[in-house]
């Protein structure tokens, strides 16, 4: 196989991110989103939302990271933040994927491509803590827009919601948190006891 | 409006990309694609292949125009490439499209954004050229995988295939028409006349 042949089987494989369902829905309501469509709504959100990083980010590194930080997915599916769910098996089948899939590239982009991952996993480098807290932010968005969304499906308090995902917003994007809090707390207060 | 309030309603506006369909399916031809999905897996392939293109790219740049250059279909729906269709009349739409969807953003930002998409859509410098040759590239992809996919639909001939496809993967990134021709050419071997 050239070098060529070897990128686009990889490229070929990521199409099935379009088949992987999140629970999640569109801001209409009108179906589920996908993990392929979901990256690049993120891509776009860090783009848009790079200067409101609590600490300087490579805006740049930052998208690359988050268009293949759910590659994973394809072999390891998708685990819903308000779900139960056990982290280190889920670790060991995403890192199982990540050999398969990155490793499909030519060497040097797989080293390259799982490094990535990698920090985005690890969330300890501004770049991954930005890239960590916009993923949480679109989801977000979109159960504001649908009337509770998966809040509703997960029963959701607003203890959940800041452990699970304020916290991580604020630690990378302090400033959308903030802007959000009010509708936040409104859709709680009206929702739940 | 505060100036995140700005970005979040462009933000959550360009959600409704993930409804608009485009005439190529998935590689497993199992439904049709969306331009959401879509601006993800061409921003893929340009993060994979930049080492192709024919001139040196600013690969961040490429990356950023393909992450929006769809947007305006969220007004002025997509157009296939092998349809017949008035191509002033739909730059005009989409030039109303880019005028309302970019200009929900802060000022400079609607500026940046705007910019980039009509540096992409006038196809002249080094960076929109590659681009563009990355759009071309992906369906082909597709269509390769489904057994002819779009040119059984639109009865496309290996002329027309040259002529509106392989011209521009072939000015942006050469090596990836090349590498290409052996299946593209046993296809319509196979079933035009």
């Amino acid at each position: 196989m050239s070098r060529i042949d070897d990128q686009l089987a990889f490229l070929t494989e990521a199409d099935k991110l379009k088949s992987i369902l999140r629970v999640t829905t569109l801001c209409d309501a009108s179906r589920r989103e996908n993990s392929g469509e979901h990256s690049w709504h993120i891509a776009l959100y860090a783009m848009v939302m790079a200067e409101h990083a609590r600490n300087p980010v490579n805006i740049d590194r930052v998208i690359k990271m988050l268009l293949i930080h759910d590659i994973v997915e394809i072999d390891a599916g998708d685990t819903p933040i308000h779900g139960d769910h056990d982290a280190a098996a889920i670790e060991i089948v995403e890192k199982a994927a990540a050999d398969r899939l990155f490793g499909l590239l030519p060497d040097d982009q797989a080293s390259t491509f799982r490094a990535l991952w990698d920090e985005f996993e690890a969330a300890e480098t501004d770049d991954a803590i930005f890239a960590k807290s916009i993923d949480r932010v679109q989801p977000l968005i979109a159960n504001l827009e649908t009337g509770g969304g998966t809040w509703r499906q997960y029963n959701v308090t607003a203890d959940q919601l800041q452990s699970r995902v304020g916290v991580k917003v604020e630690k990378g994007a302090p400033a959308i948190w903030t802007a959000l809090r009010g509708r936040i707390d409104a859709w709680f207060t009206q929702h739940t006891g």
